[in-house]
């Protein structure tokens, strides 16, 4: 079966203070860093999958990333799926 | 001064375990989804920020990544750095 590799983000909702981005910001600030007017920290998942073709793949990550992988209360994923470059997929 | 958009992407190095991936990657079978050979765990961190030019964004951004953003020690880092569209950069 061919496989694929899968890049899922996981961001915050904008509605939802980012703590651990506002630590970061003001961080950066103090080691000279200036400008930076925004920085929210989100999650970036790798995943290689083996699925019979692209739609069947599309829909396992789907699951995976509606179930397991983000909140949907507070946060928004996005999926990029590819198949897998000839020199890994064998 | 212009404003740019950078996405810098933290994961850890191949070498580091993951077991937050790991558990995931367990929990993932469990529910149903098969053929996942990798999940690694990283971070995105999206930021906006103004500078003379890109350039200046990029030296002030990969001094935050190395400095801030990852653990040099078990982390590598990629910079995904752009102008703002238009509409947001005024």
């Amino acid at each position: 079966m061919p496989n694929f590799h899968a890049k899922v983000q996981v961001s915050l909702r904008t509605s939802v203070l980012d703590p651990a981005g506002e630590a970061t910001k003001s961080a950066a600030s103090k080691l000279g860093i200036k400008g930076i007017s925004k920085l929210r920290i989100g999650k970036a998942i790798d995943i290689d999958i083996e699925a019979s073709d692209l739609n069947e793949a599309k829909s396992q990550l789907e699951l995976l990333s509606d179930r397991l992988l983000a909140n949907p209360v507070i946060e928004d994923w996005t999926l990029d799926l590819n198949p897998a470059s000839l020199s890994s997929s064998n």
